[in-house]
């Protein structure tokens, strides 16, 4: 969209000229979404003018789009009737995010400004996590009732389409509110109407209950190529409908939530840009791995300060030192990327621990023996151009064989640390991809020390 | 769904004993997609017993979600009739998908067999790459002419409707078949029958280029929220849509592919399970990195071979070694990992790399000096409990001041080079997601060595 980025562009500079009639002409032409990003992009003078120029009517809309960092600073710049009429302005889910990511006090004055006709509904959506099904659901959608008929089914979805998020499936339910089937629209435009809803009906193949994590359902989208999900109580009442934007969205956050605690990032993932994002910020969610990592490194340092005595005998160990170690935390990270990402797409069921176990030790062997081959290869036939303080009584063949070992040892090690930590992990019900990368890769660092001396000690017996 | 699970279960069993009567009335209660996870599953005769007993014309379903890798052997189980009925069964899009994933000879034996009406289409789908967003459209959707009214658009999408994918928006195309504007169902619904299109036409904000990435498309859905986008060629004519489905497809497989690039796997992500895929799959996916990893870390051994006499001078300085060395990869992760995601998500354009060099290097600055510190207290207060060695010439003073300074420096050297060399491999249009992780982390071991023991050396006088 080169054409939207111009235009940004432009808003941009609007806006520091304080030009509000050109502002109005190139702010109709975006999407909210660019809107947001735009205002993003701003200073807190620029924002002020932002949010008055564009009014809180329409900044609604924006208000939805932007990080949960800056809710409460953005809502701040209008007064009370402005924040009540974009409290009437968001649907009913933008609301109770909106509501979810300020502090308990703006919490409460909000929720006295928001209109008697969305509190009873504002306040039941409350009370679901944000990252359940409730808390993703909109409560805006088509809905009719098993006794009527086609006609009826039209005219009551016609009085509240305005408000109504989707119709690409209309739900049917009975007297009690359970859910009984579906339609879609076509069903209605294309019967007559004084068909009954009744012979019309479609069962529903799949929905979810209110308070089972967003990451289930997002799987049910992937996996059943839904459009729509229902979301129901312990009762089959039908409660509101996760939608497909819900779903891709939950998938994009899931996976940048993985990929970075697989890199070794704490905390929650920051809504902003990586460059809108503080340095500070950027500082906290990475200093307690990066510090904690470094301890645990120590013990590296320990055992090869343990094994002094040996490297000063053999010093020609240290070449290939760090590619053992490397080794095992580079086949430790594979094999765990592996494991988290099958577990995260729903591909591991718990009891085929034994199954994996099996697979890592037959890649482990093969890995570690044909890497082993290849450096006991260049021991042989490439070192010995470059060096000649081996002791005779060892020798370049008997020194091949114990760094082809070692990496045989060492690999296979990593391959089942690395991909069985993750499944403990989840056992223990911790995130398994907290365990992953730089973690396994340190508790292998150590390890690969281990090995590598413990080998070469008792091979070439030094 | 544990329900599912049970169906499936019973489904493997009556495969197993060749119940067919039985296998019927468990497949009718399963979606397609667990069909698919329960044919995976089976061995080859149990698949040869799935194959007959299910039917070509239900089979078509399945086959569309089976991995890449099966699709040959599996249309090979039926013969030249069924694969013209299965053919025939499949929607557009994916009868091309199963037709880009066999060999040309098949291809071309299997193309003889599509009927006559779909031959054409067929074709032309196939001219586009399987990654593009026309290789991902279906064009089963929902067309009306813009000089029509209401009724005769509603008669003119029955009549089709019973093949089209989705009506969720209904497109207007002019009398050469541009894109003009779209439709909800709604309009159509609520408006009378005699109301020209024209009149409620709603202008269209998003369309992609035939040719354009399949990842521009997915930005886009998840971006704009949309439920459908379409596809025009360079004349602005109308080809086909892509679907909400397609979209979080395209993002699963996108996530996937860089998880497994950064963690250091070639060649393309498997379709199949984890546990499904074959070791030697897995092995030729892991090797080639591990090994020319490894191959780069004998680059370290070469380091610390060349400063052994530094090394024996003072040997606690093999303490703090592997420290330094896994804290500069582990800062190279984080930033690297930070700056991929950044990309995959569209929010770095280029021309943005001074301002993401200047962020790493501030971070750098502030991770490195409080790690620094630490480690420094650390040396100062804990090291002379257990370890009595220390030259008095040097004192653990200056030792912990030489620790703190290798570490800043390492640390702020990672973060530039784990961030701007993804920027780079971008620039080289190479993905950038394959320089992440393990090479970063083998090409900041190698400057890790280097610092350590130049700073080493030159503070502690060795």
């Amino acid at each position: 969209m080169p054409e939207d980025n111009e235009i940004k562009r432009l808003l941009l500079e609007a806006t520091e000229n304080r030009n509000a009639e050109e502002f109005h002409r190139l702010a109709e032409q975006l999407h909210y979404a660019d809107l947001a990003d735009c205002y993003e992009d701003l200073s807190e003078e620029d924002r002020d003018f932002f949010t008055e120029t564009l009014g809180a009517e329409a900044f609604a809309d924006v208000m939805a789009e932007l990080p949960e960092s800056l809710i409460e600073e953005t809502i701040e710049r209008f007064d009370q009737d402005e924040q009540r009429e974009m409290l009437d302005q968001m649907s009913d889910d933008d609301r109770v995010d909106m509501l979810q990511d300020v502090s308990d006090d703006t919490r409460r004055r909000l929720l006295d400004l928001v209109e008697p006709d969305d509190i009873e509904i504002t306040k039941s959506l409350l009370k679901y996590d944000e990252d359940t099904a409730g808390g993703r659901m909109t409560t805006h959608f088509g809905r009719v009732r098993v006794g009527m008929n086609v006609k009826q089914a039209l005219d009551s979805l016609r009085a509240k389409h305005e408000e109504t998020e989707s119709l690409a499936r209309i739900y049917v339910v009975d007297s009690k509110g359970r859910l009984v089937g579906l339609l879609r629209f076509r069903d209605l435009a294309f019967n007559t109407w004084d068909t009954p809803i009744e012979d019309i009906v479609r069962p529903y193949e799949h929905c979810i209950l209110a308070t089972a994590d967003q990451e289930e359902a997002a799987q049910m989208f992937s996996k059943y190529d839904l459009i729509v999900l229902p979301v129901v109580d312990e009762y089959d009442r039908l409660l509101g409908i996760i939608t497909h934007d819900d779903a891709l969205e939950i998938i994009e956050e899931e996976s940048t939530e993985d990929m970075e605690r697989m890199a070794g990032f704490s905390g929650d993932v920051s809504e902003e840009t990586y460059l809108n994002t503080r340095t500070l910020t950027h500082f906290k969610r990475r200093f307690p791995w990066l510090f904690g990592l470094a301890i645990m490194a120590i013990a590296s340092g320990i055992v090869m300060l343990s094994f002094e005595s040996v490297l000063n005998k053999l010093f020609i160990l240290s070449l290939f030192l760090p590619m053992v170690v490397a080794a095992g935390g580079n086949t430790g990270g594979q094999a765990s990327t592996m494991v988290i990402r099958a577990m995260a797409l729903g591909e591991l069921e718990p009891g085929t621990t034994m199954r994996v176990a099996l697979k890592e030790l037959r890649l482990g062997l093969l890995l570690g023996s044909l890497l082993g081959i290849g450096m006991a290869l260049i021991t042989v036939f490439v070192v010995p151009m470059f060096y000649d303080g081996m002791p005779e009584s060892i020798g370049f063949t008997k020194f091949a064989i114990a760094i082809a070992f070692a990496l045989i040892t060492q690999i296979t090690t990593s391959s089942l640390v690395g991909s069985l930590l993750p499944i403990g992990a989840r056992a223990a019900k911790i995130d398994p991809a907290v365990v992953a990368a730089p973690a396994i890769t340190t508790i292998v660092d150590v390890t690969g020390m281990v090995i590598y001396f413990l080998i070469a000690k008792s091979i070439l017996g030094l």
